[in-house]
């Protein structure tokens, strides 16, 4: 028969793999949990319409896309944000507010696979719905920041870069660009820094071809400072610079504005964004973004509900993972195994089997070896699978049911009765041996 | 805008459901580890025909089919055990033996949603893998009482009805039938505690036409325990009758032989079963099958790998949920608050997003208001997120950086300053206040 290989751009999660997955997925979680975010998650495909509604028939070339039994197309989701606002739009008004969410779902795209992008991947979501304070946003990014900072990426490592989309529409409005021409220009702003100077203002040329304002635009996108940009504000734009000032004073007061700078090319892909918007990078940018987000004030409302303030962000495991790896900061979730149980004589094999299962029904985990070894391979495979604790049945257990535990790191040994043991298998843990 | 639905068969996980199925998934996985399985996953779409290779064709229609960009037939995975096969013959000969896996996939079939029955859901599978002793199928269907014992199921609310269909094999073709009969006959039996007995009268007359053999079949299936088959079984058949009496020995030992019983009309819908089968259900016998699992060892040769046995089982989601619901056992995992900050004077807002960010950084779960809001409403804010602790920062911190720690539950309160406190918060947890 043949051999069927994955699916180019998907993973096969081997335990080793699975460790490192789960480790940087309980990051997440715990991350969000103590900052105060309740974990939700919706179904893995949704109605087509639900993410054509909300970007643009367009997107269906990166969706894998299918259909039910009845004819309706329906799609893998791409990103947890639709659901998510469609399950806000559902219970909008018994939701306490600001709702707190977080979600670490799977995604797929039908996209070509390359370095730092996949297929399928996951990717941690975290949303503040119903306020719109320069604090929600502050807390957001903190919260980026705090799981960066808890898996040891210093802000020599990783930079926040911050911009804000209110602030840029006020100020390119300023400049006699018109409301329409708004997207035209965020997506040129986030080419530059992506393009070669020379095909950046061939670009510029064709999309604003009116010099007088491209000029002025251009010239816009050269403030490279915080400082500059507050400096050369005009009236129109200053009450959205304030609104980012206050931000950057509320990531001082939090302990991360060393994280945080302010970049003007920052403007995110998506449509929906309104305000604050953010993305996290390495230092040395050699890698894609490693988390992006921002205020997004209006996709409830495209979504057929009210409009609903809101902020939150992304943050994939891929990038992550590199990363990681580059660093040396790659952990593997800890799954220590307490008892491996050994029978020394032929005839203790059932009893060994009883009390490995004894000691799993009190909580603890335990393994044997399913196949009769000698005493000492089977002390290997307890070493082997880094047990804390072998429990060896011997001729004392015939004698005296008693039984002896070895203490895997240190060696030291010492003989109980059976019952005692299994009574608080625990204490062993306590006394070391 | 329109408002969009999910799709029905789907489930939306708001906070609360997820909680518990959080608490449900942990306790697959804390049983899994403590059973010696180690954790992985494979990608949620899958060539089609890893699905038709091994099913056939006919199993098209209960999956949710759709193409790449380059025209090729994919499907989300209706199962994963596919996929572990995949996985296994790809890294066949570094493995160790026995291999003893879990995993906790996300499942999707397109079928009609029903009670019990959803077109997305979760199931536990554990596998063992390269060997083929009783005491593999043992630790396998011990894995999963152990479970099931975990949450409180005792053996008055659930059964495992276990039995062989390498026994049946043997037995069915002493009695005249041919190899070529065996899944016809299998697909009867399985038919055989859901049909009225006139409609399976008329269906085994219809599969089974000649009336020597059926009556013999028949008679067959009217065994109903273990003693009787033992007694009966014919001298071809004795070998996997003793095999089966091994088992339930071995149940006996591990301490969980009152949740076992026999039962001749368990032999499992899918093909590839060759050995030891089983299936566990409530006892009130109102619900589908909680778990289903038994021996199949040629999987992984129809996926293109070599002969190797393999034992394991499935359990979702959907039915435990029902089941633990209706017996008052469900729980949801719990996330507690370890701290809620609160300030008593308008200056001290920064103050208090700063200290609760500290403990953030320090690992403790903290929240704060964003709003301004008087102590009294702040206090009921803790109380209602179930804070363990409010951290009240008040006209003491302004003169002399004094914090009041309230603990929730007691209502008992001390003041200290607040350096020593961030200093070591969880120190409060010790004393109580």
């Amino acid at each position: 028969m043949e051999k069927i290989a994955p699916v180019r751009g998907t993973r096969d999660f081997y335990p080793e793999q699975m460790a490192v997955r789960n480790w940087i997925m309980d990051g997440w979680r715990a991350v969000s949990r103590r900052n105060g975010f309740e974990e939700y998650d919706a179904p893995i495909f949704e109605y087509l319409q639900l993410y054509t509604q909300k970007s643009g028939e367009e997107i269906v070339s990166q969706l894998f896309a299918m259909q039910d039994r009845g004819g309706r197309d329906l799609a893998i989701r791409p990103e947890i944000t639709p659901s998510l606002a469609r399950m806000i739009n559902q219970q909008i008004h018994s939701l306490p507010r600001p709702v707190k969410w977080f979600s670490v779902p799977r995604l797929c795209r039908a996209e070509r696979p390359q370095k730092g992008r996949l297929r399928e991947f996951f990717q941690w979501n975290i949303d503040i719905i119903g306020d719109d304070s320069p604090l929600a946003d502050a807390e957001s990014i903190f919260t980026a920041i705090d799981y960066l900072r808890s898996v040891g990426l210093t802000s020599r490592d990783v930079v926040a870069k911050i911009s804000s989309r209110s602030m840029l529409a006020a100020w390119l409005q300023e400049l006699g660009a018109t409301p329409q021409e708004l997207d035209t220009i965020y997506a040129l702003l986030d080419k530059r820094a992506k393009l070669p100077e020379e095909t950046f203002q061939a670009l510029a040329v064709e999309k604003i071809p009116e010099a007088g304002l491209r000029n002025k635009i251009l010239e816009l996108f050269q403030i490279d400072s915080f400082e500059k940009l507050k400096a050369s504000a005009p009236p129109a734009a200053q009450e959205e610079v304030a609104r980012l000032e206050t931000l950057f004073h509320l990531l001082e007061v939090m302990g991360v504005r060393d994280y945080c700078t302010f970049d003007i090319h920052i403007v995110r892909g998506l449509a929906y964004y309104t305000g604050v918007v953010f993305e996290v990078f390495d230092r040395g940018a050699e890698l894609r973004a490693l988390c992006g987000g921002g205020r997004y004030d209006n996709l409830l409302k495209v979504l057929g509900g009210p409009k609903v303030s809101a902020t939150g962000f992304g943050m994939g495991d891929v990038v992550l993972e590199i990363l990681l790896r580059e660093k040396n900061l790659l952990q593997t979730a800890a799954v220590p195994l307490d008892f491996y149980v050994i029978d020394a004589a032929a005839e203790l094999g059932e009893q060994t089997v009883q009390t490995a299962c004894q000691l799993r029904g009190r909580g603890f985990s335990a393994a044997f070896s399913y196949k009769r070894l000698p005493l000492g391979k089977q002390l290997k495979q307890a070493s082997s699978q880094k047990a804390r604790f072998a429990v060896i049945l011997g001729q004392e257990t015939i004698d005296s049911r008693q039984v002896t535990i070895k203490d895997m790191a240190s060696g030291l040994q010492k003989t109980i009765a059976l019952p005692e043991f299994l009574a608080g298998p625990d204490k062993v843990f306590a006394a070391g041996t």
